[in-house]
């Protein structure tokens, strides 16, 4: 296995398809690791270990010393927006970053300027960008092609990935134009409104044979058309939506309850925040969509249906509130009723005070790392194994999608070891019960 | 392996030795379970499911129905007590249940009569009973002994299991009588004051090869005298600490910090009860041993040797306070000071209204009905795999104790797999790549 | 003053229009107190102190004991509803209370019938009653009058009251109709639909010189004709909203930081409930006018107007959400953010898990109690000095309302001790400045 | 009355004795207000409003504009430490304000330099100062009257007030020698050990006629020989304890609790903060005597004697947990168990993310000016009416506490009211009930 990977040798170029808080946080964050002066929290490909082997033989290495991930000194940045800010002042605006942080990278950041975003005022309502692409859909994605080789050979860059930073686009189904690789393309001539911007960046990505991961709730990737491309190709692609707030709590706690067979009879969840996203989810309509995806993930987990008696009577219900005094600072608080022995109730409530960019920009590098990684290793498709980092994760056609973050966890680590020829973690320990067998597995 | 196990027939003995609030809401539980008026909710042997083969077979059993388990109407319970009171007294002046909850089992619970306890007053000061044995240690094993033949006897049992279910001893470190069966036995004829209480129980169990799991945080069978006695008689032992309230829900979220790489730099927990346990752990002396089995998780999980930019400057504290409003109702508040990306800083406040002695019923269920499984499928010494039921778990001499509860059920599932001769899970799931790989592991 | 208030001699009768939660939970709290098994807490008629004279002077009487309101041995109860139910039945489906308390006062709430209800659909449009009355608005009233009527003497009464206990009307402002006596009796004959169900109670109610106090945010007596009609009949009229929860904190909170000259930047309150009001307010047409009212409380008394630089971008908001698992347990959650010396901000959680008909109750009575020593008092219009009581206060035509509850305290103390012959409490407590002056004021 | 003030002309010296946290936070604030670039928020003497007249008239100046309070710009600072730090450098390393706040007044705040201090180690324990004087407890009083007054001439101010901002000293109870000036006057000459130095910097201002406050806990002026000297030199003086935090918060909210006679069961209160008095308090012994102190409050204001069904078994906990991660931010949780209506339970959680020198800096600045204009008013002793701003307020002797922050704001604007020659208010407002009377009181 181990041999078939191809090194992390030359310059990656990472594409961020909308330059706002999630990724301008990432690249003032990594410029300031490069400096020595910051640390990459949050990141499991620069931080995180992984057991290999027995316990007892305490082999516990860094995943990047595990796994040939691209080297952050290598990365060179650039993107795509509708504002034509360039990214120190972009991160300025964002008000996620004290603005030391912001200057100990200034040089770096203010490099990076935006090329003129694929844009529909349609998917966007809220948004009045005037730094935008001018064209059919079929003419804006041969420019976003346009714009990639250009990147890659303007930088020497040895490979590239996208990751999708932009915002939610609005809500529809995937229909008869995205079916199929042929009628996409036949779609991208007639203008077909029903393709999204996003799907144009995704496009032009598989077209060239680039990953490219999906940080919003939008299809953009998860539809059949863009899966086939992958395919043929031979592209990785993951999605959706960043893991982060509420949802990576709610992916934490419900496998405990589930995993003590605890019932849950109600879930309450609110949040206040006072960004833009606040001011846009704050609308009913809005809201709509990202209640849809977010109630989800709890009957995924707990399966109402394998276990009527804890969680067939579960009610869930998720608010989002526009609250500005805590600007970017998104605050959730949850109640949980859950229930025990003999059906007695007993409540959790959490207060969480988080922070949103600075919880998905690791996220958002860890994709481009893994991406790029899968590439080398001649993964295509969707990396169901990626689904760690994913609010509604992108699965193989017809399997059912899995939200606990633990099993996410284990599948991501076991697919590491496997493709670096280590043997897989079962847990089982059966050595240690010296009568029964012999070696762990 | 399946075809090893002996099937569980006949009538399965449970013996408590301390009939307080957890054991007599275990038993009002399991006789109304029997009834039909309750839910054994909390229970995984009664309510757990199991997932076996590949995601799309859609195989997920009970566990009750996958593994030869005793059948809840198989049980007959028995116990000692410092108190001569029934379990439905007992079970009244622990107001831990509602009455109306306690007198639909009444006639039931006065059934079962508590045989006088081997008792030193020395290992639980604040405790005042009366209705207790007399004799050397050697003579209250000897007692012991005969108790558990005749109550086997008295019922027509074919198999029997002791769970620890009494107050905490104090606090001590095992020593040189502890160190081999020879030495314990010798000290037990003379007398020797550094055997514990729960040591005699233990020991009579060990002695006639039946199963004893340990619910508190003493010492107990975790002494390489009773190890050794326990393979002698190929006896399964598990041990310490019930796995509930803050400790549980520790053991489910700092995994999932750490699972994201994810920063931690401060958790104070405190705890507010106003039952015995509150009252005695008010004292600072008393709550001193408890403090440091408690600490040692977060370590476990964390590992900040590890991973010292993450958790190598955590400071972790724990309170019990004594407050009589909240009786037997446990509330714990939680701050967690947590940092991400670049180490911004976040907050996690948790505040569990919890029922101690609900969320033990069923881990002790379980462990008497696995721990007289583990004894059919020939199992003995250390069961690591019911670690997760455990706060502190017991390992093999000289391997570190896994915290992390995903880690511990996945261990748990795995055994049951192995043993049941099923497919290990590994979430692997690379014939989903298919180009990669064509079967799952 | 004092010798003018005529003695509270004979039997009260206590009319509720409406036997639902609140009304029920009253009913049966105040005959258990009557049969010595239950205590009436949050009343202050019944359990409040009031201090008379200086503080050395130890003065410290029960205020039941100091004016003379009915005992609560004379009360008698009646009541309207749209559904037959007695108050035994009534108060089994609230459940608000234990059945056990319940079924002790059993006999006394069965024999509590409700009359048919004076109902307009258009008025609540999730009420389906079918206990109603008949005929127009005119003739409506003339049924409630003699109900009544017939109420008072079957009953042999001395005095009767009427506190509306009925759920919230829908919203819609005062209108010419209103605006006299003479058009709103007219305006009855033309069965004119801008007159809602509960203006016919208040106007029969008046029009026999019976007190009218009401806990709802309905207009119903807060509007011109019946103000007019209640001072023609020289009768106390007291509203809107009775104070509980939620607001109840605010106008305790908001108070303290206002006397400390803190700043207040934002004010976020979600609730969570799970009945029938809960589902109703759920939606957000029906939530609107209860947001109105329930936003200008924090105005009130914080004053941004007088204070800009300390509340002048105040962002308040806030939510009530249906929540089932939690039925009639009404839980509060508010964020506060607040700011002290050279703008540094602070914050403040604060998590209440409440009841609202326990709060409710003692209201109804205190309102009862007061409207009937107000009348007896010769005191007639609006009583401003029972703000105190209530969310949403009415006052004299052109006065802003008092919101902070510490001044309604006052001047309901002060009231009562200037009807009683007593000094005013002032604090100011001058004498014990030996050099400045001699006697307190 | 309003005659006999004098006027505010000239400078007055502000002299702090502990130019630690709270004084450097005080200094800094009232630096950049005189600049205009920060706001003195939380200071009623500078924000505060209050109402003349009748609610109708709209009378309700700001209290400078309408008692004659020194001007911020006439303020002199001047102190002493045990360190020799100017305040510049004493700001930065208390770690309260931004840094970019501190460099904003850097100038200004150099330019303050502290006197030697009066010290002894037996009553400050962990502390090591070196910037100390030398001599008796005379000598020491003597030196401290000669700084006193060089610092007045030097600057060529009017008047001087004295707040003492020290550490707590430890606890000791007043004994002979502080029960007349006499033995105090003779214990000075003996070096007696019972005077703590606190009373020495009391005793010099006292002796100048200088107003003294103290906002630490200790004794200081709360003896009969410094009340005696007070009188005497007609000086007014206030303590003890500045009122912040968890304490300023019951004395909010228990009245609130009081007023609407809801019942009280328990009242747990923690806190976690991590500053040198998080450090001090951890310790048991320590923490005693601040726990004494705070425990009054509840009792205080909840009369428990008067109203034994509502908080006779009241159990009140207050817990201090030294935890670095938060530093000088001080964090409260407290839970509050009450029960209304026929004893039903409700609880309420309240968790404060406060900062202590943030809310103690405007206090000692209002404690300065206020004692100031008492001065000028030839108020002198116990100034009562300042117990708003007071944790453990020191009364006339022989007097109760008030702890009720709105009796004690009653009290403080009446005061203020009455000396300026305005009516008092009482919110009695009976000519709004035009049938009865015809002029408010």
């Amino acid at each position: 296995m181990k041999s078939n990977i191809k090194p992390a040798e030359g310059k990656l170029g990472i594409l961020l398809p909308g330059l706002g808080a999630v990724a301008t946080t990432l690249i003032a964050g990594v410029e300031a690791v490069k400096k020595g002066i910051s640390q990459p929290i949050g990141s499991l490909t620069q931080l995180g270990n992984i057991r290999l082997g027995k316990r007892t033989e305490n082999r516990n290495p860094k995943i990047k010393d595990f796994v040939p991930l691209a080297n952050l000194n290598d990365i060179v940045w650039g993107g795509w927006d509708v504002y034509a800010d360039n990214v120190y002042e972009a991160a300025s605006h964002a008000r996620v970053l004290e603005q030391h942080h912001i200057e100990a990278v200034k040089e770096e950041l203010q490099a990076i300027v935006p090329m003129k975003a694929a844009f529909d005022k349609n998917y966007a309502k809220n948004l009045d960008g005037t730094h935008v692409k001018e064209g059919t859909r079929y003419e804006l994605a041969q420019q976003l092609i346009e714009d990639i080789t250009n990147f890659k050979e303007k930088n020497g860059l040895d490979r590239v990935v996208l990751v999708w930073c932009g915002s939610t686009e609005v809500y529809f189904e995937a229909s008869d134009v995205h079916s199929s690789l042929e009628k996409f393309e036949q779609g991208l001539k007639n203008d077909d409104k029903q393709i999204a911007p996003s799907m144009l960046y995704a496009y032009a990505a598989l077209k060239l044979g680039i990953p490219f991961a999906n940080g919003a709730p939008n299809l953009t990737v998860d539809i059949p058309a863009l899966i086939e491309l992958a395919k043929e190709t031979h592209t990785p692609i993951a999605g959706k939506d960043f893991k982060t707030g509420q949802t990576l709590m709610k992916t934490i706690l419900a496998p405990g309850f589930e995993a003590r067979a605890l019932g849950v009879r109600g879930w309450f969840s609110t949040n206040i925040l006072g960004n833009r996203d606040g001011l846009v989810l704050d609308d009913p309509d809005n809201f709509k969509t990202k209640e849809v995806s977010k109630l989800g993930v709890l009957e995924d987990i707990l399966k109402p249906e394998s276990n009527p008696e804890l969680y067939g009577e579960i009610y869930h219900k998720i608010r989002i509130n526009y609250y500005p005094p805590h600007g970017d600072n998104k605050e959730s608080w949850d109640n949980i009723d859950i229930f025990g022995w003999m059906g007695y109730p007993m409540q959790i409530k959490i207060n969480f005070l988080c922070r949103d960019s600075i919880l998905a920009a690791p996220i958002a590098l860890d994709l481009a790392l893994f991406s790029d990684f899968a590439k080398r290793a001649n993964m295509s498709g969707v990396q169901e194994w990626l689904s760690f980092y994913l609010k509604s994760p992108q699965t193989a056609p017809g399997l059912p999608a899995e939200n606990d973050i633990f099993k996410q966890l284990i599948k991501l680590q076991n697919t590491l070891r496997y493709l670096m020829g280590e043997d897989l973690i079962t847990h089982l320990g059966l050595d240690y019960y010296e009568e029964l067998v012999e070696s762990e597995q």
